[in-house]
């Protein structure tokens, strides 16, 4: 079925080239790891996608202008605990000052690191802890499992990592990943971070495919419609396994980019289902829009709306919501064209309500995981979201947190 | 301060020239009142605001044409329980019967009524039960309190009324009104209705003074950020008073404004604090916006934001949330030119965490009613949203709720 096989307990080191190492250093209070770094063995090329909201944290700042300049680094530094966020010409000081360090520590070249920081707003970084933490970080690199995907975790309630191995005809290709964020979103802003790797040599061209991977994936959850100051997704390309790109089959590259958005989906879903508070994993898909950015647009809404959350988390088929929620959605629809169906039993036909059993859809509903089909009936394009319900863990976990 | 005075315990009928009445037909199952009517003597000026989601009730297309046809009418038919949502054709043609029927029994002019529904989407009307109800509500038409804003409530915890009068140097002038909606959105989809009636004697190009207003009250209030299909506020002016608006002075149209702001005010601000889930009250300002547009999205974004109104709930002045949903608004800002307050107290300042002290925001958070400010330095636009919190209770309601 798939041309690539899943490789279990081990994330962003099974691609050929790189080691990485976690560590606690003293940022969180609880005393869990909190510094990591992801270390190439040489420069490797690098792809980032940042976060889409105006304020941005000092890392992702820093991290993006680098990625601009140069496409090529040595990895990426990583803390949890802290977001370095909302923490103005210090914060930024603080973050570049902190990468120096860790390029001392780790003897690279200036400039060599990329940065990624999740936790609280708002608080100046612990710098002195951080400075002390390095030596650990620093003797624990391997490319065996290391602590890097636990030290990237804030509330997360488990490590989120994939990796597979794509057969191809010069050898083989292994891709790993290692991703933080917890469906109930916290602290703060549940901060979204992927680390990718893989040993094939990817050309700078392949950064579209990159973004449309990033999209169809890391883009395509929403827990709670909020997108955090320092989300960042990252891909590091090494010549660990002796393959280009360039020179696989056909075949091997759709294998290939099949076997990367698999990586990048699963680490996407890992992140919707984890928390305490998330009881359903819905994929919300909407087909027949005029354009791509229309499907995407009305599923995005939908999922987030609170109505239509809390409905799922009460296992409730309330298409009611659904269908009001898509015509307030802002995009032009015809009410009387829309079909809904839960898994494939429709509750909406053509504007009006279907024929199946209640006994039927209360029974989807109450499943742990199904899909809404949306279909506008006025074009050919679709779209499809990966959301949770909205549940009192979620209101627990949030409310309780507090600055 | 004011000029004019509060008066209690009374609605719609404070108004010389309307009557009313609400009674049970049994289209709630709970057998609580279900249907009313408020019906002016003659024909009144009617001005109507309905909802903008682009799925609507029968009631709502029913409504919003008979006004653009004709603005005068003799009031209003509603029923609550049951919402003829998404219903198709029969749900028209039961709304055109329900108001035929109901022609007949007060022996109107046909086409005199306007009508508004709110409860369950998808079901269709129980007829029979409407009609047999009609002999009752004629019965119980009165100017004195009739059970109307009982009988147009859903899952309300209370009625919502309030009047006041406006003295004025040819005599007095009154205004009442009845609304419902319930903090917790509930069954479906929240309905809002307003009726606000009065007895002097408007001009119809009082038309867009009515939308004002109805944009600074009714649709200043966000509670989950969706709006109903069923929502309708509507203003009924009679002749009651012997007063003309063009004959007042201009102090005494300044009055009656304002009087009218206050009513509608009052009303939404109720349907906000209404609701065993709400805890909090909470108007949120921003200012220092390009255009008046932009500080209303930005508005209603961060109060329907769930990470800002979960942190409301916990008490928590948690501005990094506050911050992080202003960035995502879709509105270009400076991150760096941003000032919050909650009340008179600094979080933000140009960008940079305030030296407030802690103990003093967490106060402010405390309170059971407060005001968010967010200045955006950018130019002098400025708009404000009333919001309500997202407790355990809201989550409970509308998951435990079926269709």
């Amino acid at each position: 079925m798939s041309q690539f096989q899943l490789i279990e307990n081990v994330g962003v080191t099974w691609a050929k080239g790189f080691k990485a190492s976690g560590v606690k250093c003293g940022i969180k209070a609880s005393g869990k790891p909190d510094l990591a770094i992801l270390l190439a063995d040489e420069e490797v090329l690098t792809f980032g996608s940042f976060t889409q909201n105006q304020v941005v944290a000092a890392p992702v700042v820093i991290s993006r202008k680098r990625l601009e300049q140069n496409q090529f680094t040595r990895g990426v530094l990583v803390n949890s605990g802290n977001a370095n966020a909302c923490t103005g010409t210090p914060g930024l000081e603080n973050a570049q000052k902190m990468l120096d360090l860790a390029e001392v520590e780790f003897a690279l070249d200036p400039q060599s690191l990329t940065l990624c920081q999740t936790g609280i707003i708002g608080v100046p970084l612990p710098m002195d802890k951080i400075e002390a933490g390095f030596p650990a970080l620093s003797q624990g690199l391997s490319d065996e499992q290391n602590g890097f995907s636990e030290a990237i975790l804030t509330t997360d309630t488990c490590i989120k990592e994939m990796a597979v191995s794509i057969p191809c005809e010069g050898g083989e290709v292994r891709i790993g990943g290692s991703a933080k964020g917890s469906g109930m979103i916290h602290p703060n802003m549940a901060t979204m971070l992927a680390f990718v790797t893989t040993d094939l040599e990817l050309p700078e061209s392949f950064r579209e495919e990159f973004q449309a991977i990033v999209d169809d994936s890391f883009n395509s959850i929403t827990v709670d419609g909020d997108t955090s100051t320092n989300d960042t997704a990252m891909l590091f390309s090494s010549k660990g396994s002796g393959l280009r790109y360039e020179d696989l089959t056909l075949t091997e590259q759709g294998a290939f980019r099949k076997a990367l958005f698999f990586v990048f989906s699963d680490l996407a879903q890992k992140i919707v289902k984890d928390g305490e508070g998330a009881t359903k994993f819905v994929e919300l898909q909407v087909k027949g829009a005029l354009t791509r950015a229309d499907a995407r647009h009305i599923a995005r809404y939908v999922a987030n709306s609170k109505l239509v959350k809390t409905a799922l988390f009460g296992s409730d088929p309330n298409w009611g919501r659904l269908i009001a929620a898509v015509g307030n959605a802002g995009i032009a629809i015809q009410p009387e064209r829309i079909s809904i169906s839960y898994d494939d039993s429709y509750v909406l036909l053509r504007g009006e309500p279907a024929a199946t059993a209640q006994e039927t859809l209360d029974a989807i509903a109450k499943l742990k995981s199904f899909i809404i089909k949306i279909d506008l009936d006025l074009g050919d394009a679709q779209s499809a979201v990966w959301t949770s319900d909205l549940s009192y863990e979620y209101v627990r976990i949030n409310a309780e947190y507090t600055t």
